[in-house]
């Protein structure tokens, strides 16, 4: 029965109304949940880093180098999601996503590029390069959401 | 302002009623959100795997490739948050999880097991191998889910 759900669920999934190939968007509603699951999990594993930062969780250097890379990946994730076709989903997300893609760009690479850097510094575990990243990469977040997303 | 709210929200998540480790775990609600964020990313990369694996969508041995290492990452994420304060909280997961761990362990493992497998087989691009190692994980997938999960 798990089969037939599923395939009932692929059907539903890149069903009518989506040109079928591996690269099919979902529904704008599919697109907002799945790149809110990249926030909730950023949130995971970002969380325990500021935490560390601002000492108010004792410094990891091995969950820091794993959370790290697990960030490096996530973060290739959320982007295509925020598609124009999200336009009026409801979302936080702010309407100069679409209207200033170059500058919204822009912060996305602002924030890898912080990502990039964390992971090589955390592979050195020194702590004080470590917290110092921590807070580059906060400040990116903080830059993005400030011009692209309702305040908090 | 950001910053502010910023620090407001670890407070919030490291928050009182939780050892302040690096390892702190959240709400329970914190944490099914946070395990069905992984299940919505894993949906997202591994629905157009099982759209080639059925001809519903064209093979793409890189777009394989790609998200077998997404899902191999996503694969180390969910199980810390199958944690037994979440027992009673809102979710499909069944009691099962909770009665029979080494069972759960093993479905785990099994999975994670084919997750591996899958890795490496799309690495070849070999088509036919790549799409039987998606049945596999597909399968794996419907085994936790049918003892572990409230049906769909």
């Amino acid at each position: 029965m798990y089969k037939k759900l599923l395939s009932a669920g692929v059907a539903l999934a890149l069903g009518a109304g989506y040109t079928l190939t591996a690269f099919s968007q979902g529904k704008p509603e599919t697109l907002v949940k799945q790149r809110q699951a990249v926030m909730t999990l950023h949130w995971k594993y970002f969380g325990p880093l500021v935490a560390m930062e601002r000492g108010r969780a004792p410094y990891d250097a091995a969950v820091a180098a794993r959370n790290a890379g697990y960030l490096e990946t996530l973060g290739k994730m959320p982007w295509t999601d925020f598609d124009p076709s999200t336009k009026n989903a409801k979302s936080p997300a702010l309407p100069a996503i679409f209207t200033e893609p170059a500058k919204f760009k822009q912060a996305q690479e602002q924030y890898l590029g912080e990502i990039a850097k964390l992971v090589t510094v955390s592979k050195t575990g020194d702590e004080a390069s470590v917290k110092a990243q921590i807070g580059a990469v906060n400040k990116s977040c903080g830059n993005c959401h400030d011009n692209f997303r309702e305040p908090f």
